[in-house]
């Protein structure tokens, strides 16, 4: 039912379950997806670490699964969850803050939290 | 700033700009983009059929584009849609209609059109 890539993974949204904010899309594999439904604390697959990415182990920005779903042709997950903190690297609370306006990129949300603090406490 | 896969792609989250409501994840190349914005209707790309996939061209169902954001990493999507009618395929608003409770998989929405007339009309 779930089908992974030829790289064994598949892709998963966070989403805030209570407001519906789109948080971040990363990519899971068995292994994370077992994980993340014994502990219903969100892992990722990094791609770039080629390793079990643990959200916020680091930054204790964590992100405490409601929901897991699943869609129609099996290729995506959208996961409900509860985001302690912020979910992105740069301190925002979502990934998506660039917005194409009239032909430009524009910022569309701030920092909430300093980076330089997430990684370096 | 846009960063697309070794086949071109980028991935794409659709939302209904209003309710918040995650529709679909689907992928677009560099052509969709561009057709995308120049029409405010979405555009994907069918990895499948290997062509534009001018989302409800033949179902009547399109997605009216409301803004285009893109992640802090530039490699995934949020398109903030009005979408017509339905999402998915299956005649369901949205795409991820099934979810894991108790461990199993359950049905959470239940269609609102007939697939046999989304396609068949």
């Amino acid at each position: 039912m779930m089908k992974f890539n030829s790289d064994g993974l598949i892709a998963a949204i966070a989403q805030q379950h209570d407001t519906g904010e789109v948080l971040m899309m990363a990519w899971m594999n068995k292994e994370s997806i077992i994980e993340t439904l014994e502990k219903q604390q969100v892992c990722y697959y990094s791609r770039s670490r080629q390793k079990l990415w643990r959200k916020g182990e680091t930054s204790g920005q964590v992100q405490m699964l409601v929901e897991m779903r699943l869609d129609c042709d099996g290729d995506t997950l959208l996961l409900l969850v509860d985001q302690k903190g912020v979910a992105c690297h740069t301190g925002r609370r979502n990934c998506f803050f660039h917005a194409y306006r009239h032909g430009e990129i524009v910022e569309v949300s701030k920092p909430l939290m300093d980076p330089n603090q997430l990684y370096h406490q």
